[in-house]
């Protein structure tokens, strides 16, 4: 510690650790400092580019707020939101796979019956949306609690778009539950495409090494049932021109599904609609936990 | 792109950057990603520790502002700030090493001559400082650029104690030139040892790895003079009890000098001083620029 110099500041920064009592939070800080420090010798970062880093990150904590969550925007579009869910999500090969959370869940969303319009407004093309939720083993899950949102056809959700008293109205959001045997249907909008926000740091960021900020149209589900691993997923609409460039790295093959475009005409619930509408069917199969609940 | 998991999102991401038109920032990037998904692969970074990162990283920047800079501290105590001067700052074995440069320096500081007092009224044992400036080969620089600062016994530096309009009076800080003959003297106060800011996130971080928060007595300087690299450095003070422990791992052997202790009595400049007082005598050799000024 009385030498330090570019060869010995790595070891002399984990020494710093040793009296540490946590020993999880310190095996974390000696791995992040290895690889940190890794980092800035492969490339020979500069002063210069260093500092730039230091207004960057600076920018990013400047614009997160209680609305929004740049660092979270930042750790999407580098891939690790990602790997850590799945690394931290591993299914049988049986069960329908996980994705990333994404910033616009929220907590407590509207309760609908099955059968119900969740839309509560929201613009887009009509989407009626079916399935079925089932264990591992194929066994039927009678009753799980399903929570899905999704943007509208402007590319944006409910949360984005706030009244003057900073509330949202809940729209393409609900919890609904699945009936005995596992069934459940909703209607909804179609699905469309949309930008994250990108009028910030982490957008600017994009533009500089030639990405867009766009993702695939999907619909968010959290599938909870006592017994199974709380399931967070998409699944994602089939033909997209961003499946194959999802700005924040989340689309896997098996969570891609088609929206069946119909013509106008009877719906599913009977009504009459007097424009093309969609239909989704997709089924989830839950892993079973551990431990059971 | 269409079948992301664990094993195939890191080369997903680094092929994202494939158009990016900045050569440079395509490696850092690359890099970057590299370093940063073996870290959460190596201790299996769990989802709830992500969030707490997050949550950190906010904080971060949320106390950061135009007079405090929690990112520098943060990369300061955890030894990126002194890896990335030292491998940019290589210097020859005669020539006096470069430490980091801290977040109180301040441009335009006050200027002095040779022999003035620059404490300005900071709180202090007296304090005279003495040295000369040569170049690699021995030869004498004349008339170098000096510009030193350093906190007060309290611990604290001017720009940490502002007036109710927001500015700082400058105080234990200046500007002078070198003599002909490469030599420079002045008088401030003793150096003494004092912790960074740790009333923050960085500060939680310290004391949760069984951290200090201190930094060993020293005097920054930085010189600059034409044909020259411009050497920014401490002087640290020999028997500091922290010179093992700095929190930035700035200390280097050849910075650390003696601070002579004197009985009260007649002082360098001839002015009878009724308390004791100390003397440090330190020479810098600067290294020639690669390309001549
Ligand atoms: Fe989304
Ligand atoms: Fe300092």
């Amino acid at each position: 510690m009385r030498n330090i110099n570019e060869d010995t500041i790595t070891q002399a920064v984990i020494a710093s650790f040793a009296d540490c009592k946590d020993g999880r939070l310190r095996t974390v800080m000696t791995s992040l400092v290895q690889h940190l420090h890794a980092f800035a010798r492969d490339v020979h970062l500069t002063e210069d580019e260093w500092f730039k880093a230091v207004k960057f990150l600076t920018e990013v904590g400047h614009i997160t707020d209680d609305k929004r969550q740049e660092f979270i925007l930042l750790s999407d579009t580098l891939g690790l939101s990602m790997l850590v869910m799945s690394q931290n999500n591993r299914k049988p090969s049986n069960c329908t796979e996980a994705t990333v959370f994404g910033p616009f869940y929220v907590e407590g969303a509207p309760i609908y019956d099955n059968g119900d319009d969740i839309s509560n407004g929201a613009k887009g093309a009509p989407c009626y949306v079916s399935g079925q939720v089932r264990g591992a083993d194929g066994e039927v899950i009678a009753g799980a609690q399903i929570d899905v949102w999704q943007s509208d056809e402007d590319g944006f959700y409910d949360v984005q778009n706030l009244d003057e008293a900073g509330n949202a109205i809940h729209r393409a959001r609900g919890r609904l539950k699945a009936d005995a045997e596992g069934f459940f249907n909703f209607r909804s909008i179609l699905a469309e495409a949309y930008p994250i926000p990108h009028d910030g740091p982490v957008g600017r960021m994009l533009a500089a090494v030639g990405r867009h900020p766009w993702r695939p149209a999907h619909l968010h589900f959290m599938i909870e049932a006592p017994g199974y691993e709380t399931l967070i997923t998409h699944v994602f609409r089939d033909g997209d021109k961003y499946l194959d460039s999802d700005v924040v790295f989340g689309v896997r093959s098996t969570l891609i599904a088609e929206w069946k475009r119909h013509e106008a005409g009877v719906a599913p619930d009977g009504r009459e609609i007097g424009v093309p509408w969609y239909s989704l069917e997709y089924d989830f199969v839950l892993n079973p936990s551990e431990v059971p609940a």
